[in-house]
């Protein structure tokens, strides 16, 4: 069975065609990406992931992690790998030159981290979670936070953590307990638990660079009386050395369906004489800095869902190509080949989306037009939320279908195909639920703008049917279902729209489906142009006859297997909030 | 967080209201099983699946099975239930009274049943596997094989395995090379491997009666060479007591993503000395006789799935009416009303299928008309698939929805919720998988007859339609839902007939999502009648009017959120084959 390779052709594809890699490579400061060095910085990484990380992944699935004397311990091998991986200049890879980063876009280290989580979804959960950590403060954190910690955390030599969850705040982020309490030399004491917190400990690093969210004694109730801090592992002194262990410590791991190889950590602030913190921006404004960390923190999340699918499909097709049953290798059946075609065209469809919004998050933040900037951060706002939900659950779907490929040794844990729907499972829940995705989706960026910027995208999604139609008949069914669920997703959102206002239930209800419907009509656009640009270059006489061929199948099966579902999805936003508030609690 | 308790109100109106007992206990033999007794025999069930069984499944999920010295060591409690199970007659229950079973109804045994599964779908395993070899024996053994076995596996002393499976023989059953030598004396030496072989030894009963199919030196090739015998891991002398050990013997037990209570063992059979078996039935028609257990191994399978659904949503209940998020329990939101709900529609549609599916066996085997046999045993034949493989569809899907409802807790073991989704996983695949069974469905049971059968259940469907227009205004969504879903169904059977003969790669195709289709489609028909019903029972004053005015909520969102996806799935089978044979497989 071989082990990971990552799928270097189509995200060079993606990036080139879909992303629009050559409007990207002409944004200030991104001159460098050209397609050659994409491509020679995914083979890298390729190398890196297949060869390093991916061998680790049922390694740390197996081990998982221990608490030992108040210290983590990671699986063996991690803490190698994770020294190779900065040694590398890995972890630098998303940020920008300042503090030490790269300075690629964000579509190109978007591309980069599908392969860490493809090859280890566990390991990869902690340079993500330090990227979150670099943004915070490098938005938000002032110069002195900035001096003391971004060099540090660009190079991964000390990691991030993000602490938000308490036991009895997660979703109602204005519920949290944790204190902080400002001191005379203006730091703040914080004490408090916080549960949750991914790579809250262990030794891979030198230092841990805590981002906590906490209350001051005089703060507004809820949202509005929240407020950001650092609080470091080890203090550092001003000469940038560390100093002494900070009150903050792991006080449980929690045991977990999947991503075994991540310690899932109980965090205690200021159990002795209180966690020494940091400020970060204004007092009682943390929760508008954590929103301006999501949008990056939701496109990963998204990504461990187009990660899983790539996995489980190559583990699945490879499987499907060596089994014998009757004869043959059971590749040659049409159950089998309906599994792993609808695999890949949902893998290739949620990877086009994800690749796409990282691109377009690069122009918000790049572009020297401002009306262009403007845009750009319109769509990002949209698509997020179905890059989120609509990659992870297909992430989910995807790995359980691999293991239908595989019968009954799918079960078998030996065989690895498993773990990826443990792992995958996760990321439907964590970074707000999908069920929040939805109703962001729903409610804050269809309904709140009457639609505007959602008549934006069905506009450019419409533009393709025209390119269809001229591509000849065998583009017929694209063609059709593509502009049926175009309709329908425009239907629903107007449902919504119109009936949002005067029923509160409606949200709740509607949202999920309607996500789904949006991003299964997202991808199809996407899939389409992907297919229509391989056909032409086929005729063209391009490299890959082989590569692009297959683009052209998988296109045209997504509108069979996965376009074919919007009418379904329509009919059940417009069955509005129905029964949905019938049944007192006893009842059910 | 409460344990398991048995829908004994819903089981007892399914059984009622729409497996029509009235109807069933009019048949030969089953004079004695009426409302009371039922209802009377569900409550001591429910008793002994909530107090013994229950508190044992997580239990089971933690320890998991040891194979220590060559024996299988299940987890701490499990031997002691099974001797509780056994002296409480519970094992014979779904057997006819000639070897001491306890003579009810199928419908009735397939209720009781459903409680073991949720309670403890590993314990309720072993029984499920003795009912499979009381089956073969009954039907298929000499007089001696009877009354050497059958009233030790009726009462449950002794156990049952079905060994089939071999590394390279899965799906592919005629593959096998397990060997049977005639000996003189009548009986067989067995020799050869199986896997897959759930509780393939244990110690919780004296003795283990294997069926095992292998092959004589000089048969057919292919499925028309395998024959059926019985190997006890006991000899058994001719006065009944237990003579010396055969050559069989459990050599590895597989570590699982789910069901860890239950033993899945590889066996080899005549490492030694060759293991003594007996014939059971005709040389060479041993797959003939494997179908004739099929039907009911595969209810039995379908109904792990329901078990699941229930056991699951119980637990997002009551997770949701206790966790408080910001100042009230979650189930006040939308979102999550959406998932409860659904999940409760679900859990009560696929009940209804296998329940009415169980009651059409009862008929099939015990009206006095053979006319009304043929006519029963035709709807069984179409129906058995659906129930295996929608509700174990289902199963997943409404175990991974109990997980969202959950949060973050849901990942988190200690919670005890992903345990149902590890465990359902299991029966998607095994007994046939999910694709065999829409192959099934779609080829042998739809096509083969021209859809004859299909329509006639269709109009038993359709007939409902005057019965919901009767009701009024507040059935139009459901009426018109069920309505269009019926229509979809026949659409796509006639769709599948007209082309299955030309397209080879058409069954393979489309089998999945029309059986899924045919699934929603039964299931909204018995959820209508069940939602009349109760609306009926309601107008007359009945006891229970939470109960009856809650299945009206679940039948009328039943049609929003499951019937609405039927013109989905009719649009991927009319897709057709599309681009499934495309691909050659070095691009996938």
């Amino acid at each position: 069975m071989p082990t990971y390779a990552a799928p270097v052709r189509d995200m060079t594809f993606v990036i080139e065609h879909l992303a629009g890699l050559n409007e990207i490579n002409h944004l200030p400061g991104f001159e460098e990406a050209t397609d050659d060095l994409v491509a020679a910085v995914l083979e890298e990484a390729a190398r890196f992931g297949g060869g390093v990380l991916a061998p680790l992944n049922p390694v740390g699935d197996h081990q998982g992690c221990r608490l030992e004397n108040g210290k983590v311990v990671v699986p063996t091998g991690f803490a190698d790998a994770y020294r190779q991986f900065v040694e590398g200049g890995w972890n630098a890879v998303p940020f920008e030159p300042e503090w030490g980063g790269q300075g690629l876009p964000q579509v190109v280290a978007t591309a980069v981290q599908e392969i860490w989580h493809a090859a280890n979804m566990s390991f990869a959960l902690t340079p993500m979670l330090t990227q979150g950590a670099v943004e915070a403060l490098s938005v938000h954190g002032s110069d002195e936070l900035k001096q003391t910690y971004l060099a540090k955390l660009v190079s991964g030599e000390w990691t991030g953590t993000m602490n938000l969850t308490e036991p009895s705040a997660g979703s109602d982020v204005g519920a949290l307990r944790a204190k902080a309490v400002k001191q005379a030399d203006g730091s703040y004491r914080i004490t408090g638990q916080k549960i949750f917190i991914t790579s809250g400990d262990h030794e891979m690093a030198e230092n841990i660079v805590h981002l906590v969210l906490a209350r001051l004694p005089d703060a507004p109730a809820g949202v509005k009386g929240i407020s950001l801090f650092v609080v470091p592992k080890f203090l550092v002194n001003p000469d940038g050395s560390l100093g002494k262990r900070n009150d903050v410590a792991c006080i449980k791991l929690e045991e977990k369906l999947g991503i075994h190889g991540s310690p899932t950590c109980v965090m205690a602030f200021g159990e002795n004489e209180g966690a020494i913190g940091w400020l970060v921006g204004e007092e009682n404004k943390g929760l508008a800095l954590m929103f301006t960390m999501m949008n990056n923190a939701r496109l990963s999340v998204g990504l461990e869902g187009v990660a899983q699918c790539e996995r489980a499909t190559q583990k699945a097709v490879a499987y499907a190509k060596e089994r014998i049953q009757g004869g043959g290798p059971i590749i040659i059946h049409a159950d089998v080949r309906r599994m792993l075609l609808t695999n890949k065209a949902l893998t290739e469809a949620t990877r086009a989306l994800a690749y796409y919004a990282a691109s377009r998050l690069d122009i918000a933040r790049h572009h020297p037009d401002s009306a262009a900037r403007a845009e750009a951060q319109a769509l990002v706002d949209l698509l997020i939320p179905v890059v989120k939900a609509w990659s992870t659950d297909t992430g989910l779907a995807v790995a359980s279908t691999a293991i239908q490929v595989f019968g009954g040794m799918g079960f078998v844990e030996e065989t690895g195909v498993a773990q990826h729907m443990r792992d995958a499972r996760i990321a439907q829940i964590y970074e707000g639920t999908n069920g929040i995705q939805a109703m962001d989706l729903a409610g804050r960026k269809v309904v709140r703008d009457g639609g505007a910027a959602f008549g934006r995208l069905l506009e450019q999604i419409r533009a393709v049917d025209s390119e269809l139609a001229a591509a000849g008949p065998a583009w017929d069914g694209l063609k059709r279902r593509l502009g049926a669920a175009a309709a329908a997703a425009e239907q629903a959102a107007q449902f919504i729209i119109k009936n949002a206002a005067a029923d509160s239930a409606l949200l709740g209800t509607v949202a999920v489906p309607f996500l789904e419907l949006v991003g299964i009509t997202v991808g199809g656009w996407l899939m389409a142009k992907a297919g229509l640009k391989a056909e032409e270059l086929l005729a063209q006489g391009a490299d890959g006859s082989d590569y692009l061929s297959a683009k052209v199948v998988t296109a045209r099966h997504y509108a069979d297997a996965v376009l074919t579902r919007a009418g379904g999805l329509l009919a059940q936003v417009e069955a509005g909030s129905g029964q949905i508030m019938a049944l007192d609690a006893e009842r059910f």
